[in-house]
């Protein structure tokens, strides 16, 4: 335990009854349920080991193998903050996402394989061997695929491409007015794409700004039936006439999205097949009019990647500043809050409230970028990223969290109930976002300085407000070190400005080929940051370069895999390449919303050697993946001719049809594929047998014997 | 039973095998089952009473209250066509929507409150007592309404704007390629329309359609953070100012849809109120970008509705013609081949191959609008109305259906079973809608005269094909007569040219006031048709004027409801008033996407009265909801200030918040509300109480004592 924290820790959680759960079934009962101060019942938990000991265990316990029922979650949990803090809330008896977990077991078996339809007024329905129908008549491969289409694929597709929305609107914003906050910090970016897509680069740059985010804005508004203008700027030559092949040419991503959401009409679409392939359409849409716009225009505001050092986890908290947490996926408003709050004016605010600074650290992928971003590495107040989406509650019980800001997903719908008895002002900065009883402070991209003024105004209150509350804190001391950054063009800088030296370590074997490894992290037995971290472990030890993004990153950070010392655990190959570059064997992409990235470095591999993209040694993983978002991206992977790894298994194994259309018929056609392994070794082996096959189609070297 | 029918009616059901069910656990099953010839086990069925006798079986047999689970489905059934033919289906084993019903009982008791959730891959999550969050966080009342928004409203509201959309399109290719087929049949309702929308009237006809069509694109795909100019130009202006106060004015329909998809990804919305107000707002483009652009675009195109008498149910089978159906709720390329099977030429090509001619019937709501839409009035080829969704089944169980041709929902995912068994050509013919095994021909607007010929060519081939076969057939001898065709013009019309002497008969009090009767016909316990039979007779019988819309307006038409002598079930104001007028008590306004010519009357009596909408003395109902369509529409009414009436119950009563919200606290917001009663007799006493307190607030007598 850090000095700093180590005070008072017997009576660090205020006004907690271990006897009353923070939740209740009377809605209204989390305005009440603070009021009663009941001394906290604290029982010592188990601290986690630090530094290299802390690796040192986390390696053993994956060995062991030891991630079902009994022991859960500790067993699954390998972030040591997330540990100690489980233990904190649990056994204050307070809601949270691991317990919660245990207490919806056993699920359903008829959602679970998704044999359930809730669509109309005849149903709900389910699929038995007795009742083999819905009441409409619908199968259970219509069901399954339906119930993949409307839950999942639109919702993902919908809110990458709303991401893209608001980013355009950003850099419009920055052009239409500059003095709104944001700058335009990449205007070689800006000047070298609009050419691409046919504009006067020489234009007045705030002009070329508003031109540019309109056409963004305008391809995503066009009808379905006509072909989106950035699918044909941006995607692969040889992919684009499959696509047209296939009737998987989008047209605009929100006309397709009520296009498909039309499908799912009860009485109207009944072909497994059209609607997986609708799907695979929307995930040409959620890459090239989602994904890779909000990371190209984003990268123009805030600056694209670089390679940096930097700091993860919950022990960057600081009881004796200001901390704010800036949570989701959009980082615009918390990159200006970041950029203001470096000034001494700032500093000086936050130091006339007795605190020692002010601090901000991104919260899951929000986190990721922003350390990853060009544009806050000289940004003094970003302390760092600090951790997945599972940590959320954990990380307010910590007491020290002043304000927590989020423009997205993920924030769990408990927040509220923390919030208030662990006192952190909570406010949502996106129109799309509302949560009961919390402020909303809708992104208004014409007016970022004055809201970001707003949230370090709030946020200094809070910490005051703490203070003078004499609220009791714990801060687990668990900061992590890793090497973050990497992007199409960091890459490509590192390499020398060519990849040729990556596919020179590709072709000679040293590297057998890429992994993605992206997504989520979920509470399910074996998950919890487990498997990301397993299936990693096994790629690297066989030569097999790691790309990361989303949750995953941080489990790779917590774990040390984002040091370039792991280039240790890698394979002979993989260490030697690594240890050339000083780099680690997994890349830290940044975000899901980067696999946007990771394409686009694939797409330029796939130009260099004059291949499809089909034919990559590459494997995209989504190890733990848990929402709609990770859906649409498999679509795109699938659309791109890619194998996609998945776990948990998703809610289509009450189809034959389905499962053989997303696992085998769709690779037939040309596009990629879907597979479902639950155990990381054994999926390291599918990897390791489709990068073999995609290494031989290519001409290159078969895979040698272990040493 | 007719003559023409009455002949081996033994033998009628071709190869079947009454221990052979139609349906099998193997998806490949259909492809093979009717291989084996089986004689058909007959077991006589029990014959419906025509005409007169009919009626009153009808009204005798509601008034039993005979509605459980004993005596299913044929209690519930009181379309006298519908009951011959589940007999013989039933008798036959083959699967059918009544059966699956039965079959599906018990249905799950988490999916039917809403409280299941299978967004992500930590769940499915159920809430129950001991566990009353899912994984995540979320509570109940996040669950229901999310599920009520992901689930029902922005499939809804899709589906309505899509069909708007393509009627534009259609609308476009008719002034765009004049020869394409479609005629613009309404050029001054064009013109009145182009000019309100501030174009330029005097144009030639076929520039100023493209225009025309061309903002209603537009529109469509208007980003959601600008104002929908539809809203603009055909919404009230009180209503417009309430929902710009509440935030409920929409941009875009599909831009809307996919930021309300959006809100609903896992761990981002997080307010139950939220998500219901997202649906009140998707409500209001659901009318303006969807609704009412569909009729508007459909009249200039196919003719505004006219009163005229029509026939209606499967009696209209005629074994010896060419039998088209032509299903769904698009009416364009149906509308052609009307047009083009009304010519000499075709007639011919019919008498050519064996048939005495050659005639088409609009089944479910694309009936309706044939039977209405004053383009089809002079074209001999039009047979009349079919039948409700629930029979479609059962209709192709007569062997007559020579072709079947559908464009939309709603079509049941089992009839190519029943097309392969009873000889009839299926024919999907608009690219949303998609059938394993089944021909496509994708509605192409600028060649709706190749595509209708190809529909009529197919048409003759299976008619010569089932008369080679020597198919036994059975026709149910029930047609019945009705008066249809009303809409705000042909009612306003009706009335000599002013709402004036409505507005009398409502101020005298021989009109209480107005119920719209709309939506499906659901298989439930209670349902099948008799629900919304016994709600209208109860309503007229209260001097409470019916608009139907939807599968109800069939049961409407074969229950005699639509029949000018239906008047003298009428209480005795109406009854008056309908005699004067000559006209029924139920006045069909034919589809359910009629509900947009509904809400245009409304709104003109409400500009008449110079009030805003909700002063009006008017209820909804959807007596029979079924599916997103319906739920998207009472989103609508709850935004234009309506009482909804909506039976069976929603999936929303595991949240008291999300219960609460639609039926109490969206009223004190000035806007409508929703309210579920299952019971015909209770829910009338409710309509009849709202409506009288909305007379009393425009000052309207207080309702006399009944006779």
């Amino acid at each position: 335990m850090s000095d700093k924290n180590n005070e008072n820790y017997d009576t660090l959680i205020h006004n907690s009854d271990p006897t009353h759960r923070a939740d209740t079934n009377d809605p209204s009962a989390h305005q009440d349920q603070n009021k009663t101060e009941v001394p906290y019942d604290y029982r010592k938990f188990e601290p986690s080991p630090t530094g290299e000991e802390l690796h040192r265990w986390q390696r053993e316990h994956i060995k062991k193998d030891d991630q079902s029922k009994e022991g859960y979650p500790l067993n699954v949990i390998v972030d040591p903050a997330m540990r100690e803090m489980y233990q904190v809330v649990h056994n204050q008896g307070l809601t949270n996402v691991f317990d919660r977990f245990s207490e919806q077991q056993p699920q359903c078996n008829f959602c679970a394989p998704g044999l359930s339809c809730q669509l109309c007024a005849n149903g709900p329905c389910r699929i038995t061997k007795k009742a083999q129908r819905g009441v409409c008549g619908v199968d259970a491969h219509v069901m399954v695929a339906r119930n993949f289409t409307y839950r999942h694929t639109t919702i993902g597709t919908s809110a990458n491409c709303y991401h893209a929305l608001q980013a355009a609107r950003t850099l419009r914003a920055a052009g239409s007015n500059p003095e709104s906050g944001l700058k335009i910090r990449e205007p070689e970016k800006l000047k070298k794409y609009a050419e691409f897509l046919g504009m006067d680069k020489n234009k007045p740059i705030e002009q070329l700004a508003v031109e540019f985010a309109d056409f963004f804005i305008e391809d995503l508004h066009r009808p379905n039936f006509m072909e989106s203008k950035l699918v044909e700027a941006f995607a692969p030559p040889r992919r684009k006439e499959l696509w047209r092949k296939l009737g998987l040419y989008p047209g605009g991503a929100f006309s397709e999205v009520g296009f498909a959401q039309t499908k799912c009409m009860t009485n109207l679409g009944a072909d497994p097949v059209d609607f997986l392939l609708t799907c695979v359409r929307l995930g040409v849409a959620n890459e090239f009019q989602g994904l890779w716009p909000l990371d190209l225009l984003q990268e123009i505001l805030i600056g694209t990647q670089e390679i940096t050092q930097r700091k993860q986890n919950m022990g960057l908290l600081d009881p004796n500043k200001v901390n704010i947490i800036t949570n989701g996926h959009m980082p615009l408003l918390a990159h200006v809050v970041i950029d203001l709050a470096s000034t001494e004016e700032w500093q000086s605010k936050a130091k006339k409230a007795g605190a020692t600074g002010l601090q901000i650290m991104g919260h899951v992928c929000e986190g990721q970028q922003l350390i990853n971003y060009s544009g806050t590495h000289e940004m003094s107040a970003l302390a760092g990223q600090e951790g997945e989406w599972l940590s959320e509650e954990y990380l307010l019980a910590t007491g020290c969290v002043d304000l927590f800001m989020f423009d997205y997903n993920c924030t769990v719908p408990t927040l509220p109930l923390y919030a208030e008895r662990f006192g952190t002002k909570l406010m949502s900065v996106d129109p799309v976002i509302r949560f009961p009883d919390t402020e909303a402070l809708d992104f208004k991209p014409e007016q970022m300085i004055k809201q970001a003024e707003e949230c370090l105004e709030r946020a200094i209150e809070f910490f005051k407000k703490r203070k003078e509350e004499n609220r009791n804190v714990y801060v687990p001391p668990h900061v992590s070190d890793c090497m973050v950054g990497f992007s199409t063009e960091s890459v490509k800088q590192a390499l020398g400005g060519s990849w040729q030296p990556l596919i020179d370590q590709i072709a000679n074997g040293n590297i057998r080929g890429i992994a993605t490894l992206v997504g989520c992290t979920t509470a399910r037995y074996g998950q919890g940051g487990s498997n990301a971290f397993k299936l990693a472990k096994a790629l690297i030890e066989r030569d097999v370069l790691v790309l990361s993004g989303g949750c995953v990153s941080a489990v790779f950070e917590y774990t040390g895999l984002c040091k370039p010392e792991a280039a240790n655990e890698a394979g002979d190959g993989l260490k030697q390449v690594c240890q050339t570059l000083g780099i680690p064997p997994v890349l830290s992409y940044g975000a899901c919303v980067d696999v946007g990235k990771m394409t686009h470095t694939a797409m330029e591999l796939a130009d260099a050697l004059d291949v499809d993209t089909n034919a990559l040694p590459l494997v995209i993983g989504a190890p733990e993946y848990l929402e709609q978002k990770a859906v649409a991206d498999a679509c795109t992977a699938v659309a791109m001719g890619w194998l996609v790894h998945v776990a948990p298994v998703p809610s289509v194994t009450g189809s034959e049809v389905v499962v053989k259309t997303l696992t085998e018929t769709t690779e037939t056609l040309g596009l990629g594929k879907m597979m479902i392994e639950l155990d990381a070794e054994k999926a390291a082996d599918i990897y390791i047998e489709h990068i073999e096959k995609k290494r031989a189609g290519l001409g290159l070297s078969a895979n040698l014997p272990n040493p």
